[in-house]
């Protein structure tokens, strides 16, 4: 699993929840509930090295921390707790900003880093395997203190506001605003607005300019081969495959297992998409055609109930099935809690299901993403993201009263449309000290103001490029 | 040339003008002006090969020329007059327009299909080579007839629609609408727009749903190679390319060439497309810095002097330099206009510009496109924009009083954008027939109403995949 | 590592020796020494997942378990004790003969299938951490027993075959032959028939006919992804990497990386191997023009000290460094055990070497083959070798008097050679039951003789293939 | 054409035969019989493009030209008569060599080249177009000559070889070796050595190190896509193919085709090549699987009747079928020259065959070599094989006596195989002046005295690549 993946040193048996347990750092600070304090070192290696992975943030931290750009800034987040987290919670910290964190997932917690995150003296409530009812009392430690009230919202899935807008609604009068980074979270904020009920501006960086191709395309394309083979071990050359679904991340799926001598089919009901898939050399079929037949079979259509129970018992004995949509629901799991067939755990995240002629097929992570629960996000992608998520939070905390109202921001969308007029989005202003060092000296001046691209800017820098 | 490519037979030395012979056709008619009628049957045969690569095109013809969704249409154009024009004005005829053609650019003309056509009853007036004189002499002979009044305008360039806003203003008393295809026929028609001078409807073709996909990166992919190949014999394998701009078109040029095993570096200035270029495994450089050893220089952004003459004075010997881009000053030809070099044409499309101490560069068609000059573009992308057009005239020549202003209308221009709200455009209820079978029955009932996409499906159908 | 890959249960602190418990089956048997006997479901589970990829010789098991061509033999067997071994070893089993087992290394022994085949009546002795001394050890208890003689070796790596010209000569007197699969061993075995001390028929396993391809091409093309993740979980696209050397393993390498977007150069002394990279598309280069700028170093020359200490000392901070090819000397690790430098472990497999100034390059497996300790070998590679060693024993066992001398023996190794005659090699008049039903009808007469070629046919069989 | 692609002043319809002229070149000399003297200009354009992609033997007559280790060597050969032919032959004469020349192809003359031999001096007879009769008079021309007898043979085909034996036995007495270039001509030295007839030592260039590579692999990766893109226009993108025979040139076929974003099948016979079709990702199929659905047929087997008739007839409209094997035999043209089937030229190289219900399939050079007939061999890939002639010309010419015996002498063969001991082949002793400079320094002392790896290095130091 991406966020266990790192979690070697955590085999304990140690039953005792959390809670029950008096937590205190080295240095005699007790504001946290997490796993084990003794894993702090490990949990300090696993950051420094998602650091290394992390350049614009990195750079973000440097140049900032003098400013000190969030100094009075009063941050309550609640996101997955993984390493990347840490690098970003330690830059708004160097940028001046407290923070209070909560995860936003019961199993998504590297018990590790939030040890590191702990005895580094940050207020962290998270562990792996959390139960609903800890969940909820994790957010509200994070944000029920006497005499702290968070200004800042950072959230990842929209529970930690829904949290604040059903119990503490007055604390939103302190609040300068939200910064959003999930599709769900932010689809509720839309409606919160729609609603006018949205009071206080918020920052939606799920549609940022760089999410759809790197969190999609270019991650997926590495994902769905490590995720397979973490799993499977399976060897992918002469292997069919049936990618359902051909938008950025079936088509990353797509030209990955093609380029490692898969033979790839795909369906799709979207013209446009199907017709790229063509020209991309893909054949394009229906899921019955060709379901007796390939070795494994991947979902990316974001629809529900792609894969049924009906194709599920005409697949071939040790087919592979696994998702990579957004949907947790595109293969029809619950289809398969029947008497006849029978489930055998094999590994981790990796179940047989295995019909009475003794016919068995390799469900993965039991149909939910098989990229977040089998595989990693590169880190150098979730720094992108960070990055964002930092400066929104900078733009919302600096910006002068009236610029932005009790409404979501879209930072700009445009994808690999050139020499568009870029519109300075929400930036232009901004704290100034940024606009001037940013752009390499090469680029149209117009590009100077557009914060949006900081984060891609910055990556350039670490790329095999001369721009900078 | 993609429209001299066929001309096998053409290598008759007759210069008297067209505009001076006395011309009939088999049957006797005489009411068009080409090279040489003799051509007919050369022409007819390339005509056929070029059904062959249109199947949307072709079916088209043949479902509504029961019926004639066109009768009454009196249809003059004004575009290159290839064998795909020529399929597209025959299925404008059989679906009951009549037609009168010119060309819309002095050299593109096939004289054989342009022969094909006049044996066939068109009234065509084109040929290749024609002054400037004779350009708008053709123009003036398929609008200035006594007894004919156009009703529809099929433009390529604005020229024709010009022409008569210039000469017969009246005429567009009796015009439904114009279709237009090119960039900048279709930033003339915005211009009258905003100016308050559209005085009928026009539809913008140009930016429909597949253009940037097909003209731009599948359809370079393919021409990058066959230009180079036909004017240079170069081997691809082991050279070094460097490709200035990674848009669409230099997505396509940098896939292909990578693909043949030459070693592609890009320039890019846009920082998303930068990064994309990164994650595509590009080196991304500045010019100078790769301009001494690279074999082949291509342009592809959209800019004016990418190369100037400073580049191309460091430039090793051999190298070839060539434009797939929009412009044609992306390469300073001009500079290369200078007394101490000397240009040798060696073949059709191909000078050796040879600087004092015997190094040679290999500049092919003196810097305009690639693709259209040395390559040819495919029938089957044509096909696509061709079916736009014919359904294009079918609308606006059936819509009903009013669903039209004098304004410009856009095709849905979503690219890749799977699952989004389908945008009933303006085919809504459109000439009812087609709507009932268009569409595959396994896509969204939404789907059925998007006149624009049915080009699309019907290529489909042309291809590997179970969807029709 | 791939043989600990699946030893997810193995996390107990038991720091008995093997040696040193009293161990019993559930049926009582005893004959075994491994790790922990109740981890053998779980080593069950692993096997039958392996059964799944090995379907050339499941086939050869169903195929021959009737006719017992086995029956008699005593093989005494040292290899890396892995799920796909045991496959080999049930089959072996199944085929008639008595099987006594060792590992061929310290580490590779998975101790779940270990306790898998103890607990199904195989005397295996092999545990994960042996000592030099346990080594040695266990391959004595494989031979030394009271009542029983090998009369076959099936060897890797020639250490069980040493052992027994040590301390047992006189049991080649009842030894039919020996199968050799390693590079090594194999070495061994020639420098025995060149001195006149090889006293039995040996079969070179590890030049057969896919060995070559399999091994090296296809395998590295997967493992070199799947051994970066797992240890770095390093973004492949827009990375720089040098890879050193062009052979098989390193055209995988360089296929693999750039396929995942990454910018791959290419170091390479031998010519032909050099213009094949070129033709391919990558950059030539000499290590040191580059050092200082890439993020990802691999070896694969099967060479010596290829990347040394002052190499080394020029990479860039975070430069992950990495050994594909045969030796573990290609990286000179020994240079970095210096009093300057600090060692940091950080995950299993993966060391931080620090510089004084802070620099540190990410070190894979301290220099050892990445895809044999951080990947997994594809089952499906691992059951063509897998088959081939089962079909030599079966020969040697089964070869008429005379048919063998006391020399080493070679599969026919043409690789990629079509329409060639096909060399009759040892299997023309082979246990007779096999040739006349593998190949199929399709294939010339010929083939039919060629032993050797049955793993394949097997293996197309399970492919996305019509031959069969 | 290959030998035409460059003939565009070759309109001319003069009927004469070339030997019914009086032919003097521009300082009276008449020694020649060609076409046209008046191309000489646009020939001598075509040699120096050829020049620009030949560093190999530009090279080598650079290096040679002021020691002559050719002087006093008289060459007949008997060639295409193309402009890197002309290379080859101005190399050989500065070198010090007289050279008569005729065409080995009655077809395969670049009149325009030969016209630029013959005003340059060199005694060429051959034109475009020759008759039988003609074909053997050019030969005839070139050894009959009073007070001239050749002293070495460059052959390809070994028809001028066959005329020498047949007509002018004597002759051998004073030739010192045969250099052959083709797979006929080598087969037939090889029954002359059998049969105890060959009566000087031959060089077979056929199977020099580089030739299975280049000559197929790269070289059929491009010209692939050359020869149908000339021929047909058509667009690969989506395209269904099935390639029959995965060797050298099928898996050049195959890497392009699916690079361009075809579906590619694959038929194969040989289960390696079948498996490695797998590995990288094609689909195995019989032909008459998928015969009614490709859109394009290429065969590349070295079989004959791979295509028979019964597959012509199932195919689907518009089918584009060619040849890129060696045979002109594996499309079985002669089956559709039946009454019933319509045969229509429609452009160079290009006919419709037409079935009795109107279907056509496209059938390019009449089955004939596609890449021969319809694309270009790329120069920078003839350069290789010109040069590995002339070499072979100054070691047969150098040898002291006794060195070659009455045989058939090969280069080394070894490809892709690395580390291998470098077999000296002929050359350790060569020409001397040579082998000194021709490796770069890093290269291992063995590879000093490999002649035949020389064209390999020249080419490697125009690759982008720091060895040199």
């Amino acid at each position: 699993c991406s966020h266990t993946s790192a979690s070697y040193t955590d085999s304990s048996d140690d039953e005792t929840s959390p809670r029950d347990k008096q937590q205190k750092n080295s240095k005699g600070n007790g504001d946290f509930c997490i796993k084990n304090i003794k894993q702090a070192d490990f949990g300090r290696r696993e950051i420094e090295i998602a650091e290394q992975e992390m350049p614009a943030l990195m750079a973000l931290r440097k140049r900032a921390q003098g400013e000190k750009p969030l100094a009075g800034a009063k941050v309550v987040g609640c996101t997955h707790i993984t390493a990347q987290t840490a690098v970003l919670m330690e830059t708004l910290s160097a940028l001046g900003a407290q923070c209070r964190w909560a995860a936003c997932n019961i199993y998504s917690t590297q018990n590790e880093v939030a040890a590191a995150l702990a005895e580094g003296g940050f207020s962290v409530f998270a562990w792996k395997g959390e139960s609903e009812d800890d969940f909820w009392w994790c957010i509200d430690r994070c944000v029920n203190l006497e005499g702290w009230q968070p200004n800042m919202i950072l959230d990842d899935g929209g529970d930690l506001t829904h949290w604040i807008y059903k119990k503490y609604p007055n604390m939103f009068k302190k609040i300068k605003g939200i910064v959003e980074e999930s599709v769900t979270g932010v689809h509720r904020l839309y409606q919160l607005s729609k609603a006018g009920k949205l009071c206080v501006p918020a920052m939606n960086v799920n549609d940022s300019v760089t999410k759809q191709k790197f969190d999609n395309l270019y991650c997926c394309r590495e994902s769905i081969l490590d995720g397979l083979k973490r799993t499977t071990d399976v060897m992918f050359g002469g292997k069919q495959v049936v990618v359902c679904g051909y938008g950025e991340v079936g088509k990353g799926c797509c030209a990955a297992l093609k380029a490692m001598g898969s033979i790839v089919y795909v369906t799709e009901i979207d013209p446009i998409c199907a017709l790229q898939a063509c020209m991309d050399g893909f054949r394009l079929v229906k899921l019955n055609e060709v379901i007796r037949q390939v070795d494994i079979v991947i979902t990316c259509t974001g629809n529900k109930n792609v894969v049924v129970r009906e194709y599920l018992d005409r697949m071939k004995n040790g087919c592979i099935v696994c998702n990579m949509g957004h949907s947790n629901t595109e293969i029809d799991v619950a289809s398969l809690r029947t008497p006849e067939l029978t489930w055998e755990r094999v590994r981790s995240q990796v179940d047989h299901v295995i019909w009475p002629d003794g016919k068995r097929i390799v469900l993965l992570a039991e149909g939910r993403l098989l990229n977040l629960s089998c595989s990693t996000v590169p880190t150098f992608v979730l720094s992108i993201t960070a990055t964002t998520q930092a400066l929104a939070l900078i733009e919302l905390y600096n910006a002068p009263e009236g610029r932005y109202k009790q409404d979501v921001y879209l930072l700009p969308k445009k994808m690999g449309k050139r020499h568009s007029p870029p519109t300075p989005s929400f930036s232009v202003s901004l704290y100034p000290s940024f606009s001037l060092a940013l752009p390499p000296p090469t680029l149209p001046p117009s590009a100077l103001f557009q914060m949006s691209m900081w984060p891609v800017f910055t990556c350039l820098r670490s790329m095999p490029t001369s721009l900078s």
